[in-house]
């Protein structure tokens, strides 16, 4: 039996994302909220969002708990597209929330992360069960975000270990502390954004810290670099995609967009150049998106095409 | 019977406060919370605090909802002081939070205070009901803070009117939009800040102002003027009464802790004097306690011999 076309999105670290409108924030004061709105969060959970509006099915699994827990579960259930399942697990620790405050008339957005629930040994042996029965049914993995208190820092190696064993394609998306440690697994593609390329490898030229990625065991390395585009290093070639013009807009949940056209691409064995081209268009029209794990659909389809894909 | 010597604090919009700490707060970027701590707030709730601290009974109610509500009640009953009872009732919609943002860096703190619930008519109408029941074993009122959405504007002046009919005295201190239509029902004190004494009569001259309120119908006027301490204006007479030296710390809570002091002046019939200096020193005590609801033990001592009170 052929695997499911379905992705499967791993969120070992989900947050409630929670945005407060504060026209005109005044610092060091206090401030009215004027509306407060909720969307269960974290990179995994965009990433599968993304997918399953793009027509595929999409598995969003990952750890959740307490109040929080329950109120990002609801919020799941009640804005889904179809297409996405929640197989998310249950933890005894309460789940974190995130708050971004936006200033409409300044049009700026400032983030507080809290820091991630603590994950019990035995709470980490039954997510792994967990997740290699859910492998059976999936055709390709996205690891997302940071890995939560508790867990071993290898805890991507160890999830890409059981996903390769079974056959799948992983996708890797986190910063340095967890992404050096994953690679080890040898991880499908790592798709590192700028920051995150220099704080792991200590190089500040893109290529360069792309290629020392791709010598510690990464299969391929897919850079985001914001407006600048992608840069894509593998062993088939390395290419830029870069969009016919920089967009303006809320940044929040391009990089996972970017995710899920190459977890996407992974998925169909289609060439490089291709589901670069997506990836960026698809990242970009969530820049004119006013939601993370969202796209704005005209501009996916008016961008497409103008994506310029360069071989390095 | 003589009725009990209790305080009951009102807390209609009770939050659940949340503290941020985050060191070198970077606006317009994400920014990673070091420790998140939660406390039941809401002016009332530290006016009750700081009347059992005193050693006072004290008994708190107030309006709470949903899951934030339930985390309210429960951190309330993990840290509250002997003598304080909870007397919360309980709506259908969620409480809100606050978000306070320090960075011990920058010695710095912003708030954003998320809007409050909508409470049902019939909820106001049991919360009246309830009230009245507690009316009974209370010896002074305390009405504290903003009216949540859902009640009426004058709010206050209803349970005003509730509690001198049951013949106990009554403190209200809110802001404008809740203070002027309170002042109808005659309050035997109103502690307004300069910000809300200049807001609710449109005068600049605190005493011009505070005048201006007890000829709305305030019994008194307790101004609570900052660093400059309290300014009384009574049908006994007008004092200030001043701390000996500005105190630097967290302001939060200080105007509660002085509303604390002048109920139990107005429980007891104490002269103003004495019971200004206490209110101006316990206010600046609480500046040195790093929580709203609690203040600095051995401030409050050295302090008390040392304000100046002057009879204007």
């Amino acid at each position: 039996m052929p695997p499911s076309n379905a992705i499967l999105t791993v969120t070992l670290n989900a947050a409630l994302d929670v945005t407060y409108q504060v026209p005109n924030v005044r610092p060091h004061h206090s401030n009215r909220v004027v509306a407060v709105t909720t969307r269960a969060g974290g990179k995994g959970l965009n990433v599968a969002r993304v997918a399953a509006r793009l027509g595929r099915p999409a598995v969003a699994t990952g750890l959740i708990g307490g109040s929080t827990g329950a109120a990002l579960r609801r919020e799941l259930t009640e804005s889904r597209p179809t297409r996405l399942l929640d197989a998310l697990q249950t933890i005894g620790a309460e789940t974190r929330r995130t708050v971004a405050v936006v200033d409409p008339v300044a049009a700026d957005t400032t983030v507080f992360n809290e820091p991630g629930p603590t994950v019990a040994p035995g709470e980490w042996a039954d997510f792994q069960a967990h997740f290699g029965r859910l492998l059976a049914d999936c055709g390709a993995v996205v690891l997302s975000g940071s890995v939560p208190p508790g867990l071993p820092l290898d805890a991507y190696a160890a999830l890409t270990a059981q996903a390769r064993a079974a056959g799948r394609p992983v996708l890797l998306d986190t910063s340095a502390p967890w992404l050096l440690p994953g690679l080890a697994a040898g991880p499908d593609v790592v798709k590192p954004n700028a920051d995150e390329l220099r704080e792991a490898t200590g190089l500040t030229d893109p290529l360069d810290a792309a290629r020392a990625l791709l010598a510690l065991g990464a299969g391929a390395v897919v850079a985001s670099l914001g407006p600048g585009g992608l840069l894509a290093v593998t062993p088939h070639g390395s290419w830029r995609a870069v969009p016919p013009e920089p967009l303006t807009g809320n940044p929040t949940g391009a990089g996972d967009s970017a995710a899920a056209a190459l977890a996407l691409g992974l998925l169909d064995g289609s060439p490089w150049p291709g589901h670069l081209a997506q990836a960026v268009a698809l990242s970009a029209a969530t820049v004119r998106s006013p939601l993370a794990g969202d796209y704005d659909e005209a501009t996916y389809r008016a961008l497409l095409p103008h994506v310029r894909v360069t071989r390095l």
